[in-house]
């Protein structure tokens, strides 16, 4: 266990290192932040910055020396980065973790290897495997790179007559995966987290809906058969064990209705915490941001108990954040800035919560 | 009302305001610490700082002149302090608020003047004045400070047969107050704020109790009745609207029993959040730390709804905060240390809250 006073080192300065931080000064942790962008959001709330790009070996060294422990808020931390680091200190989640979650086609080989469902796959590596894998996949398909995408970046979906070269080349040439398209009834996450004793513990399962391929709204607990959330946390843990994971995971499912039968398949692993999770930080008697301060400290995880009969959580994308001033005085609406300077069509500015 | 990536300024880097800084960041809110101490906790968790002596006129200056509005996490803010930055810009609560509590005897002349009860007082100027005092109100009584106590520092009990010179002269010869002993009940206070434009809102009556002159526990509500919890509510909303005030306000107060009914007397006023507020960041839609930053930056007041059917906050005073490992493993409890350095008797360390 990691004593009051010691500085975890972050990865990344956006708003889900910014709230990590501020949840690690709750505990009496210290953040050092690591991000190439002078003006990202974290470093307002940090104790101590690194202002530099993560292929800087000097400056990630200097970084590993001055903490005690390393986290990322995101997953596409260059394997080379992890590597370093490690030789210096502990890097949690590990990187056999992150590197898993870094390949969509790892992680799905990975997922099955434990018995758990995904969508039907097939390897891409270039225009020919791309036809092959239509012609067992079906069109009712979805092309995705490999590596480096989020929120509907390097994807594409298939359409009756497309030319497939043409296809292929247009998410840069790059190795990817073509997915089933799912029928899903619900799209469901578990945020949970796995101590590193061994200690999971997983927050109500969460119902969100997406808008233009980026979350949009989450609720908890999803209206699903409490067999069917059992299942799902099952999973999740199943997951976590299997990678020796140490942090809060966010594991994106569907939910299919078979025969009258909810069933459910894996999306998407996220090595960290997640917007599916922040209801978590008015919501519940932990955070996941001090989750995965505990869990990465060493400490035992906190109570994932919810407030409420309900809780509600909705992203403030691009220009949604002008409303700021309404939301503020929206009885009960908990009101969440990251301190963006510049809106954007897409960025997550903010987030609202309201407890049922 | 300020937009968010606007900047407060906070004088004093303590616990307080390191839990206003990080309350401010979930509003987008930048803070500016100015604080004598290097290493005062607040700094951790803040965008800018100022390390200063609260008498340094051009520090002040370009305090001010780097944020929008200023505010302050205690009370006794040398009046000159606050007159250079009112020259600059807002000063909230307003330095005339802050004089009212800084010292005792125009404090309970300003609550009486409003027709609320307090202890029967009498103002000792000299050993004299002491003699006389002691004469009206009896030996019953608390000799204490005008100016600058606080935790029991700069207070005395009489006790019979004491010599009433050498006790003056043991408080440093400095002007004080005598206060009647008040039998009380229960010590309880309300935490509320007021906005800009008037708006009003309190949390639950809280019950207090205090070792060693410290605040020891914090329950909320108070357990007393529906009319008392009303009337000492409806006492701070007239405190802070005669004293114009812009903020998160304290009032402590005494339940007395009188032929079985409930009273009460107010006690001390804080121009500030205040330890008997901390449960309301667990327990509460919107933390009083929150709640003083929306109101300094002329947002409207969130929800102080609670949750849950009780509230505990337990302080960890000097060594009790070696007992964190524990606590952390402890299910439901909400751990918050603060960062201090250094352990000292009688040191506010953390706090521990339990939603029941």
């Amino acid at each position: 266990m990691l004593a009051p006073g010691a500085t975890i080192g972050i990865l990344g300065g956006g708003q889900l290192a910014r709230m990590l931080a501020t949840a690690g000064a709750r505990l009496g942790l210290k953040s050092h932040v690591f991000s190439p962008v002078a003006d990202d959001p974290a470093f307002d709330v940090c104790a101590a910055r690194t202002i530099a790009d993560f292929h800087d070996e000097a400056a990630l060294a200097d970084f590993a020396e001055a903490v005690e422990v390393v986290t990322y808020e995101f997953e596409n931390v260059p394997a080379r980065t992890a590597q370093i680091l490690e030789a210096h200190r502990p890097v949690r989640p590990n990187p056999r973790a992150l590197a898993l979650t870094q390949d969509r086609l790892i992680e799905k080989q990975f997922v099955q290897s434990l018995g758990i469902a995904t969508a039907d796959f097939a390897d891409v590596e270039d225009a020919g495997a791309l036809a092959r894998a239509v012609a067992r996949l079906g069109r009712n398909s979805i092309l995705k790179t490999r590596r480096l995408g989020y929120d509907g970046k390097g994807q594409a979906q298939l359409r009756d007559g497309a030319d497939l070269a043409a296809l292929f080349r247009a998410l840069g040439g790059a190795p990817c995966i073509l997915e089933s398209f799912v029928p899903f009834a619900k799209e469901v996450s578990v945020v949970a987290a796995r101590g590193s004793d061994g200690q999971f513990r997983a927050y109500d399962l969460c119902e969100n809906t997406h808008e233009h391929h980026i979350l949009a709204t989450t609720e908890a607990p999803a209206n699903v058969a409490p067999e069917t959330a059992r299942a799902a946390i099952d999973v999740a843990r199943r997951i976590a064990e299997a990678a020796d994971y140490v942090g809060v995971i966010a594991v994106e499912m569907f939910v299919v209705v078979e025969e009258a039968r909810e069933a459910i398949l894996v999306n998407e692993i996220a090595p960290r915490v997640h917007n599916s999770g922040h209801w978590t930080l008015d919501g519940a008697v932990t955070s996941q941001f001090e989750q995965h301060m505990r869990a990465v400290a060493g400490w035992p995880l906190g109570s994932t108990r919810r407030h409420g009969n309900r809780v509600l959580m909705r992203n403030l994308i691009g220009d949604d954040v002008n409303a700021w001033p309404a939301l503020a005085g929206d009885e009960g609406a908990c009101l969440h800035l990251y301190g963006k300077k510049e809106t954007r069509p897409g960025r997550k500015m903010g987030h609202v919560t309201r407890i049922l």
